[in-house]
């Protein structure tokens, strides 16, 4: 606890600097909230009743709850906003699948500052807490989650044939991906790409000569590293163009932070320029949010190891 | 926020400096570790489901599971256990009640120190951390939380007629427990005192000549009152022998904290020596949780005050 308090303690310092005010939002939300963010966040939480019958979930996700804080709240406030948080979230777990149901999270929430610009703004503030919080070797796997659908949407696959295939590819299931491209109705150069995209994993060079569907996603990763290499943390940045997150609501950039000392992400973020709006107030928007547990974790094992 | 944040860290300063280490428990536990430390602590709780049906409630008390914790994971830790927490907490409440169904609580427990230096270092720790946190007016009320219903037992009023009476004290209803004593079948001085007992208010010469059922607990408070008077912290307290709190816990001094610039308690605590006992380990214990959004109202009335 006492490290768990420390290592809290030097993110949010980093992000207090940068102008980021902290907020909290109650543990218990009404679960037609979570489900106007995102449907997967409100069927993955636990859930119970209010005096009135209403049902409330534990959150899942932070990010839905401060959607709705900025269109209430903040619905007079001038972006751009920026918000922190150290709150804990919930999911339903299998008994004894070693998964915790209750994690710790810290993140952040830009407002009202639309890509390029915002998006190189959270991950440099995300690299530097980290930097901050005593890692060294963590590395931030950057793509774009919404390259896939735009691909397929121009490539014209049937809306029907779309969604397992971006199911495959958020299950990282490279296999089913495969033999689904084989099957679709198009020319041999976009099922080459198909197929190639979610491989595309490196440095700049991923990016190199993007082909035409792609070019927008393409020309805004490449901004967002040259916005990084300015303040000094483009280096710690692998492209990874097969990266899709979680949860629906991600319409741009995306990424995810490891580090090679532990065996999984520690965090991730990115755009939401759409959920802004689902409560009532459009706004550009990305994000970050850490599990400060496993931070914490891959702290202790970089030591360990050096 | 930005105050609450340094609230807390006031707070937890000065109670680790005097060695109390942090803990946290989950927010979920199991309906039944509830129900065992007291029924209406786990009757007020929101509750859930887990995937194999087990009941989970929404912690409405940290103490519980610190209890729980202590017999648990703590179970080969030698005594004194020095423990604090900063944690939520959930009830259910009437919608538009104004009261709040989540609220962050502060507090210490303190296990293995019997009365009466468990008890004054537990009380002198919440005076100094409230002093620390800016506050200069608050008071502490102290009483003892057995009292009333030993001197029940001791003038041998039934079982059935001892329930109401107590109902009656913790809800501060002296009118009905003023009928209620009336109809007691005891002596005239028996029923004096069983009046006079909740009204006594004061300082140190309430305590002054105890009749005899009463004398242990009034060797207690006078030996508690002494240790504080040692630390300088003794000129807070007025001794309240009505006081009753509301957990059915406690087994001996009770405190509430309260100050004059808010119409509330900010906090309170008390012994409990059989709670960690219900979960295998016996151990004397006593602790304080603080209402921390209140100690926040209390320093900005005393501070618009000034």
């Amino acid at each position: 606890m006492r490290e768990l308090r420390a290592l809290q303690a030097r993110l949010h310092g980093v992000w207090s600097e940068a102008g980021y005010g902290e907020v909290w939002t109650p543990t218990l939300e009404y679960e037609e909230v979570l489900r106007r963010g995102d449907a997967r966040a409100a069927g993955a939480g636990f859930r119970t009743f209010d005096d009135h019958g209403n049902v409330l979930a534990l959150r899942s996700d932070m990010t839905i709850p401060i959607a709705r804080l900025v269109s209430n709240r903040y619905a007079h406030v001038k972006p751009p906003i920026r918000l922190t948080y150290f709150s804990h979230a919930y999911r339903m777990v299998k008994v004894r699948s070693g998964q915790p149901r209750e994690f710790l999270q810290g993140g952040l929430e830009l407002i009202g500052v639309p890509a390029p610009e915002g998006d190189a703004e959270v991950i440099a503030l995300t690299l530097e807490g980290l930097i901050a919080a005593g890692l060294g070797r963590h590395r931030l796997g950057l793509g774009d989650g919404a390259l896939y659908g735009r691909l397929l949407a121009e490539l014209e696959v049937p809306e029907a044939q779309r969604e397992p295939l971006l199911e495959a590819l958020a299950r990282r299931d490279l296999v089913e991906l495969g033999v689904r491209v084989e099957r679709l109705n198009v020319s041999p150069a976009a099922r080459d790409l198909l197929e190639r995209l979610p491989r595309l994993r490196g440095g700049r060079e991923v990016l190199g000569q993007p082909d035409a569907p792609l070019a927008g996603a393409m020309d805004n990763l490449r901004a967002v590293y040259e916005l990084l290499a300015e303040r000094g943390v483009a280096d710690r940045v692998i492209f990874d163009l097969g990266l899709v997150r979680e949860l629906g609501y991600y319409t741009g950039m995306v990424f995810e932070v490891y580090d090679p000392a532990v065996g999984f992400a520690v965090g991730g973020g990115g755009r939401y320029d759409e959920l802004i709006g689902r409560f009532g107030r459009p706004l550009p928007a990305c994000g970050v949010g850490l599990d400060i547990h496993r931070v914490h974790v891959a702290q202790l094992e970089e030591e360990r190891q050096t």
